[in-house]
């Protein structure tokens, strides 16, 4: 049975923890076929949007760290570019029409499997309101960003590094901050 | 039950694709607990690593396109870094020590859900050899890489858009070429 078949976990499979042929590390393995659920890193992707100096922000109406500023980001979906998942969230949690700029950023945090990537992106028009999944947005200048309540750590180092190419046409993106 | 908890699949799931509670499109949901198996894009990392001139490239063992040439790089595992997967691959594949210089692409391939991150790195010592997934390995200058026997079009887009900015000390990451 071929990894490619999403659909295949019949309703009496059995999965246990063992390495399969022609692996060296332990996965997710129907008993009865060999078939492997893989675990894999999640993606997310974001962006650090701007309109002029201003950049969006969202106050997050769900857990984990509801209550807090975030940049628009989520789970890459299948089937979309990275681009396009960075594009998509930016409409699903802040309603923005955006243009994606360059690559601002990717952070691994292998503590949880997850890779970030993390667009500089321009809106094409001011008009912002909160999606379902957000309090409330913002734009926010500089010195009026919310700094002691952002969400989680990436978006502090994406809005520092942001901050140190503003009005560079093209740099090499950035990494975890050391 | 955590989405977390990766132990989470007891003999008896029976899992079916449904909608689950805020959400918006279909999962594979378990119909007993709702714990969510997701599917997500995958992560490719990958280099293409020089010695001077010369780029780093393996002859796959292993099917798809057995037999052909393509760069060290595979899947991304849980718990590491993009970085220290790239590396991982080049030391499965060719025995490769090296040094991750900076991203050179990140390439999305949405009709199969893959996201390519490829860094250019250089060799730390021009010693390598076949691991147990490719016949052969070797050091190409420009005009001796087997380009109608490369493996993948991202291949091709990586060892071209290397190419392109060869010498240069610092460049934005390429995507996929139009
Ligand atoms: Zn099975
Ligand atoms: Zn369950």
């Amino acid at each position: 049975m071929s990894n490619d078949d999403h659909l295949h976990i019949p309703a009496d499979a059995a999965f246990s923890r063992r390495i399969p042929d022609n692996d060296d590390r332990e996965r997710l393995v129907c008993d009865a076929c060999d078939y492997v659920i893989y675990e894999n890193p999640k993606i997310v992707t974001g962006v650090v949007a701007t309109w002029g100096a201003k950049v969006l922000l969202v106050k997050r109406e769900i857990e984990p760290r509801r209550g807090y500023w975030a940049l628009p980001a989520g789970y890459m979906e299948l089937h979309e570019t990275a681009e396009q998942g960075a594009t998509r969230e930016a409409w699903e949690e802040a309603r923005a029409k955006l243009k994606i700029d360059q690559l601002l950023a990717i952070y691994s945090i292998p503590q949880i499997s997850q890779v970030q990537i993390i667009y500089r992106a321009r809106l094409s028009i001011p008009q912002i309101s909160a999606g379902p999944e957000s309090q409330e947005v913002g734009l926010f200048d500089r010195e009026e960003v919310p700094w002691n309540d952002l969400a989680f750590p990436t978006v502090e180092w994406a809005l520092n590094q942001h901050y140190s190419v503003e009005g560079m046409v093209s740099f090499p993106p950035f990494t975890n901050p050391v």
